[in-house]
């Protein structure tokens, strides 16, 4: 294949590579939202990075704090004041949020040293009142902050409607209008039928009267539907609520649903234009129904459906746990997704050791070939986020995305990390590769080959039922903890099945309580980071296997099948640091990838692929 | 030294091997209890496990639930109805608890599969009223109890006067009445003075008005005082209240505190009869103090000091880090207790390896000859726990305490587990060695290498600040799940410095959230255990380090001092399932008890420490 690094940028499909807009109309914005705190008798007035889904991704018209702000991170909250106004990020945004936003206007702040009751408390007088969208607030955010407040006796307030909307007026995009289709059974591997009836089955047994569904990807999955209402998770913006028996209900703007997807949808819900939620939230509590609402899910869910006699049951959304033990089919499916992902990845990297010479690679031509290659697959639905292509320093920021103002040149003698994902009908993909540009320092490979040490500790782990992330992830560390090293993310979390790439409850890291069962999807994906210098991270997607008795072994213990199908870039480790089961892993693992990639490739990326996964053999 | 184990059983110092009395008094006791519950009005009653200071070890007066049931574990509860009555244990204690109480009367339950709410809920109407001591019960578990019952319109009551001891009476034993020492400079290292002033600077720091301490080990910790009240564990039973300025007030029965005593006590606290407790927390709480108590507090304290303006703060005892982290003076003195100890050790295991080939034998006797080798220090002040003595099946009894109707002979081919430990001025210990009597088969030697290969991986591990216990935990247990094989007990505990041998905040295990810090003391113990077949533990208690940079490195790292100084026995190890690395480890040990412990031996027993810490060399 050609290289296309050299095309123009407007060829672009799924990532676009523009610097966010920086926050200059923000001045005229904050000063119309205070008018309307005046207006509205109100003291100060919240806005999160949050949607009515409580999604990951926003669509534009809930992207509220960056059109306010100019800050587009992942996550955040600003509240404004008729005064003062802050912005609180964590420690992944506190560097590119005070670049963003106008400081003059928002003070930023860090979580969890800084805490939003104790600004609010410095800010404003007892007897304050503080506005909020239910919309767009957990309600156990809402119980602690209530409570904090009551102490400096400042009142909650919420809204019927958002002030931002107000502000942004005609100007707010309109809610997406993704089309829906239909999953077919070939990929979802469970009749959608099957599923209500499960889910029936568990309120039931709970003694639940209803379930209110917010979650997306809960609802994708549970009606075997996908959309394209928000970028790079195929999910439809919807709600739903399913009730211990008889027919669920979709609350679904109907634009949305051709006849295909109104035929499959027609025996398995009503479907409602989303204005008539509230009437029928308000119809539960009437008749003093026992409703199951996520405790993720808005406030606003918990005060439409409590009083009287009817209760809120915050319990976890019950498609979460199916969801995420995936079926025969969807574990098919996975394997045929990385085999195709695989063969993508190896005609990049090969195109990449070919071009890198040139050195005139940047990270957005990378990012764009590596686009390439997936779409030449023909099966490419979306990239599964936002590639993160980092050369040199530019790989040390976690959370890095390229664009043409920060875009850098693959020099030799730098590390270039590349994590990337993407989005096939039968599966999610999500992979990182750290790749030795030229000659690499002894450094590097050094701590590359910790890095890989702890890849290789989680790849080849057994372990009993019951075992949580919390317990895997310090496999990930101990070769680092034992050089005085670490990295800062968790090391794993669960990835859905044409789904989202971060989907729970599952993870590896150090706040994963839940038990790890069975046909769950988990990235293993340990790093390395020197800031200012270079990036290391080795990522593969790993399968968790059905629970054994190992010969002589008591109890039934479970193990992961890696998915991913990537060759490991040889040059950057250094064999005599690893011990002989940890090398013979990896030359499992590369003969693995060479037998079931080699015959998809032409025979030039053959040859190339050869020679990156040949046997390390130990001097 | 000769042996003394066919010495008569009377000769026993700190631990009794009489089989605990039956429940045979259980039906009379139950029916008064019963009579008094119609007189009062109530419904039911709940008889816990615990007395007003939470204690591990009950005094006498406090063993209410073994008094009524015969139920002698360290955990359970008791609920005694009009008609029905339950006993709900933890799966330790499922298969003792039905052998030692009358199952006619009380049914017994395991926890957390069976609730107790439920069975109220089962057992009494609607109206019903349940009574309880306040003095008996955390906060927080009478708040969830509180609401679970609510929804059943059960009632809870506090009731001022426990219903045991009325049906006790004047049978029930008096307070213990151990006398209080000083607890010299020359091993608490630092004045109570100075420990006051900065218990004083924290409640400052936090805005609180006084703290009530209810933990026997704070108090012992923070007076600098040591008592003999309940078993094992040199506390003194006492209350105190510690104001933010001014003198502290000690809640303690003056016929305790001679003039030594008196003389040591007398600038750092008023001292006052424990009557004149509730008047004081009535004075703070009209006074609308904010008042500190610790969440495990009985819900007493938090009844008596909240209302009106006074504020109860439920947050940790600040006693409890300052006392785990160990100063230099109180680490100096766990090294030489530790050398002691481990001269001791060494003492008993020669022994026992030339007597146990007469097959003579038996749990008791090994236990008292331990006891005595001990005491021959003629600095042992008291043993940390009872021994556990297990030979055989008994040693996969987790919590196994041998009486004279479980003895078993220590009989050639099976394993023998000692769990023990002393209590001295200058430190606590706690170890556990798993000995091959006779031949051990090949399973026996490759188990105990697993769990060898877990305790190495624990002691040799760098870790940065704030890794927690649960963080540590997995390391002890990867070599036994590669198995199938595993250990259902946590991996180690903290341990206090001639104080509790079981001393929170920190531990290692799966619910082990505590940060671990410099200068904790922690048992570094992982097991296995064949029912019915053999138990194998290997435990040495560890100091954490100071935190420094590896070279190279470029975090603060921190790591383990092992100061148990015993050999683990060579006939267990199985030198080619070890790395390099590990086996590095044990002839490094091995070395080091031969060093230090040797100059402390008679020929005989220095000759055995010789071949016994010999370097195995690897073939």
């Amino acid at each position: 294949m050609r290289a296309t690094w050299c095309e123009p940028y407007d060829s672009i499909m799924f990532q676009s590579y523009e610097p966010p807009e920086s926050g200059q109309a923000t001045a005229d914005r904050v000063a119309r939202l205070r008018e309307l705190l005046a207006r509205s008798g109100l003291d100060a007035f919240l806005v999160p990075h949050a949607d009515e889904h409580m999604n990951e991704y926003l669509p534009p018209c809930g992207a509220r704090l960056a059109w306010l702000t100019g800050f587009t991170g992942s996550a955040g909250l600003a509240v404004v004041a008729r005064k003062a106004a802050a912005l609180f990020v964590d420690g992944r945004y506190i560097l590119q949020a005070p670049k963003q936003v106008d400081t003059k206007i928002f003070e930023v702040l860090q979580i969890p040293a800084a805490k939003l009751s104790d600004w609010i408390g410095k800010q404003l007088k007892p007897g304050s009142v503080l506005g909020f969208d239910p919309k767009l607030h957990a309600a156990p955010t809402i119980d602690v902050l209530t409570k904090e407040l009551e102490a400096k006796r400042i009142k909650l307030k919420p809204l019927p409607r958002n002030l931002v909307d107000r502000v942004w007026g005609r100007a707010r995009p309109r809610p997406p209008q993704g089309v829906v289709v239909p999953h077919p059974l070939e990929y979802a591997g469970k009749p959608a039928k099957e599923k209500l009836a499960e889910l029936q089955a568990t309120l039931k047994e709970d003694g639940q009267d209803a379930v209110a569904l917010t979650a997306p990807d809960s609802i994708a999955w549970l009606f075997n539907i996908r959309g394209s209402d928000v970028a790079h998770n195929p999910v439809v913006l919807a709600f739903a609520i399913v009730p211990v028996s008889g027919k669920a209900e979709l609350f679904i703007d109907a634009a949305k649903i051709g006849p295909e997807a109104k035929a499959h949808l027609a025996p398995l819900a009503k479907i409602s234009e989303p204005v008539a939620l509230e009437r029928r939230l308000s119809a539960l509590k009437q008749a003093g129904k026992r409703v199951r609402v996520s405790p993720g899910a808005a406030v606003w869910f918990t005060r439409k459906l409590s009083g009287g006699k009817a209760r809120v049951i915050r319990a976890a959304d019950p498609c979460v746990l199916p969801k995420a033990r995936k079926n025969a089919t969807e574990i098919e499916g996975a394997r045929a997704a990385h085999k195709r992902d695989g063969a993508a990845l190896a005609r990049f990297l090969a195109w990449l050791d070919r071009q890198s010479e040139t050195g005139e690679i940047d990270e957005i031509a990378a990012a764009r070939q590596l686009e390439t290659v997936r779409s030449e697959t023909r099966a490419l639905k979306e990239i599964s986020f936002d590639t993160i292509s980092g050369a040199g320093p530019n790989g040390a920021i976690v959370h890095y995305r390229v664009t043409t103002a920060t875009n850098r040149k693959l020099k030799s003698g730098e590390l270039y990390l590349v994590d990337s994902g993407a989005q096939y009908l039968d599966g999610t993909t999500d992979v990182t590769r750290t790749v030795s540009i030229g000659t690499p320092t002894r450094e590097m490979q050094e701590r590359f080959t910790l890095v890989l040490k702890g890849h290789v500790t989680i790849a080849t782990a057994r372990f009993p039922k019951g075992t949580r992330g919390v317990d895997l992830d310090p496999f990930a560390r101990r070769a680092l903890w034992e050089a005085g090293l670490d990295f800062d993310h968790g090391t794993g979390h669960g990835v859905g099945s044409y789904l989202s790439v971060h989907e729970g409850p599952q993870g590896i890291g150090k706040q994963a309580m839940v038990a790890i069962e069975p046909g769950m999807i988990i990235s293993n994906e340990p790093g390395y980071y020197k800031t200012g210098g270079y990036g290391i991270r080795i990522e593969n997607l790993v399968l968790v296997t059905e629970p054994k008795k190992v010969p002589g072994g008591e109890r039934e213990t479970m193990s992961f099948e890696t998915l991913t199908l990537v060759p490991i870039d040889r040059r950057l480790v250094v064999a005599e640091m690893l011990s002989t089961a940890e090398l013979d892993w990896l030359n499992a693992y590369h003969a693995r990838v060479a037998d079931i990639i080699g015959p998809e490739l032409g025979p030039a990326d053959r040859a190339w692929l050869e020679q990156a996964t040949a046997a390390i053999v130990e001097r």
